[in-house]
């Protein structure tokens, strides 16, 4: 350690040691990746009781600070919590290593070969909640993609994630990969996390998951790159041409599926001209299932249980089990409300018409824009990426459900034999 | 204009009309954007003398003030100038529409589709010195995109600026496109940069151009995502198995192809292994072109006539007839070295051993990375893009030449047929 390092506090020789890792992490092969994934897997199963003994620490301090019951749950290292964290392990393990391939390739005029390859962002830090799955969850992705991670947990998970990061460390080491690659912080100091979203030279991007407010402040104070999922107060559209069987059974789905998740549906617009047919069934079964419906006056002319709807309920994200309503005049009116309101996270349309399907798809600005489906479906998984980091509610990056992918780069690699600019 | 809208700043006004238009660009035809183009390609031709007496305002006060000739050179809407900016609008014109294509199509196993569809990023903010021509280029790549675009150029060009943003506020409204869709900042007030760069709600990204300390404060101060351009401290390695001619041919070109570029070549670094056949041909030819060689102890005993090298050599973007050369004892330490020193932009190798060109390839952390070419071929037209807003030393979105792509983003088009997740 040098003079000048000396006086770095712990979270930025923390970030040096990473940029370091990162470095190195360039040449690790994909099987060493998977290796070190494999090891991990296996050692959460040897180590059960051990980190049981650590995850038993906070939870006594839960509940003797009186955490709520289902956070004390989340927090829970259970033999089923544990036996889950290691099939994610051995399915990233499995997963094709994104890193090195290249496409766009093409030969220029001049013979010399043109093309880009996916490599690893470098230095990510991610911050979380108390979730300690989000501790092995994190450390498989960053790993899989060759970046080196920062993990900040939640301070009530602090013995599980210090116990959690002692394993992958250990499994690091064992696959010949720079243990530095993976470091979970190991203080509750709140300071370290305003810290660690400054240091531009050796972070490169900041994913913080967990509640919005957390968000919007590690947002508003990074210097670093932030990927960050903030609302999603999303719509569904049901057309004059739609077919009223799926308008019924999509709109239950996208509202009821699960009222906590940022795809659940928060407005329904129903055409003018459809509303009488489609809306006195939706309203049943949605109330029969225990939502509160508010709507507009022309709603509530169809509709007379619901309550009336104000300014605040279109733009709100209920996260529970309410749902706005307004009847509009056509598409366009539907897609005006949905530019002026929407969270621009997913939106989707119940309708037959070809040209009404393409002008909504084309034209709705949302990170996700669906056709006859539930925007419950907003999820990595579903959408065939096998992995989900978060949903990300930036345009630029990633946008939408972000995968591997999204935790990696591209740079140009040109080939050539001599072939000169100009001439010398 | 409602009450509140009058609270408001001219900078934020033009910002929230760019949003309005960034809405109704997302229904633009790729005819009417290339209509409006074309017809602003025969609006510089026809109204070309109006243009350079409103050139000329700019030019008197330019000599006023003493601007050097080269500055006032490049103010200058000569005919070849206009010529050449014609000529650019009508190859965007013709160029493939970028919006609205679709990648990574698939099928779910429930039978819903998956795809990505590219999509404008919204409003761009573009900042720029004084060349005139940069008013016309970016409005041309923005609107290509669908974009909308607030132009801020520099306070020398005023009144050509606001001339030519006339011209192409007309092509627009006569293509049936919205005339906000591209707007030029009517004000030479400095605060008017500064509120542009914090208005994240209807600006979605800031493109600076222009020189390092500008660009810089802009990402400092910016609460905007920035597509930054900052330093081209860029490397060749001559390996052991270099080919000597390939490497005195391209070491040469990318030295002195043009100095003032980002491409331009500042550090040489020679395996010991070939040094003394190498550099002696090399530094003579460099003499010979007026370029002074700094060097190592090592490089300095075989090229006597070299000034000794220093750690800040090692740091430095020359943008001039400078070369610091270094003879490291493999590609390790040649990695290494850049891996310290390099701003990442573009590196190069010149050897004729596969293993070595892999490694260096997939193994250096830089935009663009070369084998067997100088590293002045960054560009975005030697690359094939067609067109460059720019070269961006961020590592997310865009990494390195930014052509039209990088004026774009993605968005999640899911379609189905009534599929739902889990049961109702």
């Amino acid at each position: 350690m040098s003079h000048t390092d000396k006086q770095l506090s712990d979270i930025a020789l923390m970030a040096k040691s990473a940029r370091a890792a990162s470095r190195q992490m360039l040449s690790a092969s994909g099987r060493d990746k998977a290796r070190a994934l494999r090891l991990m897997a296996q050692a959460i199963q040897e180590q059960r009781q051990a980190l049981q003994a650590e995850n038993a620490k906070d939870l006594d301090a839960a509940r003797k600070n009186g955490l709520e019951d289902a956070l004390v749950d989340r927090l829970a290292l259970s033999d089923k919590a544990l036996d889950t964290m290691a099939a994610g392990l051995l399915q990233i393990a499995d997963m094709p290593d994104p890193i090195g391939s290249t496409t766009a390739s093409a030969i220029r005029p001049n013979g010399m070969r043109v093309a880009q390859m996916r490599v690893p962002i470098g230095v990510i830090g991610i911050i979380y909640e108390s979730r300690p799955n989000v501790t092995i969850d994190a450390a498989a992705l960053c790993l899989k993609t060759s970046n080196a991670a920062i993990l900040r947990g939640g301070s009530e998970a602090f013995h599980s994630n210090r116990a959690l990061g002692a394993i992958i460390q250990q499994c690091l080491a064992q696959a010949g990969l720079p243990v530095d690659a993976i470091q979970v912080v190991g203080t509750t100091d709140r300071a370290a996390v305003g810290e660690l979203i400054t240091l531009s030279d050796d972070v490169d991007v900041i994913i913080p998951r967990g509640g919005k407010s957390l968000i919007s402040r590690i947002a508003a104070d990074a210097k670093v790159p932030v990927i960050k999922h903030l609302d999603g107060n999303c719509h569904l559209f049901i057309d004059a041409d739609a077919d009223l069987d799926k308008a019924h059974d999509i709109t239950l789905n996208a509202k009821t599926y699960r009222y906590g998740i940022c795809g659940a549906l928060e407005t329904l617009l129903v055409h003018q001209d459809i509303a009488d047919r489609a809306l006195p069934r939706i309203a049943q079964s949605l109330t029969e299932k225990g939502v509160e419906l508010r709507g507009c006056e022309r709603t509530r002319a169809i509709v007379p249980h619901a309550a009336p709807a104000t300014e605040a309920d279109w733009e709100t994200e209920y996260l529970g089990p309410i749902l706005a309503i307004r009847v509009v005049d056509d598409l366009d009116q539907a897609m005006e409300h949905i530019a002026r309101y929407s969270s621009q996270h997913t939106e989707s349309i119940v309708t037959e018409n070809l040209a009404a399907a393409n002008r909504f798809q084309r034209e709705v600005d949302s990170s996700s824009v669906y056709v006859n489906l539930p925007t419950c479906f907003a999820d990595g998984f579903e959408y065939g990426l096998g992995a989900e980091i978060g949903i990300s509610t930036n345009r630029l990056h990633a946008r939408g459900p972000v995968g591997l992918e999204g935790l990696t780069t591209m740079k140009w690699v040109l080939s050539g034999d001599g072939q000169l600019r100009g001439q010398n």
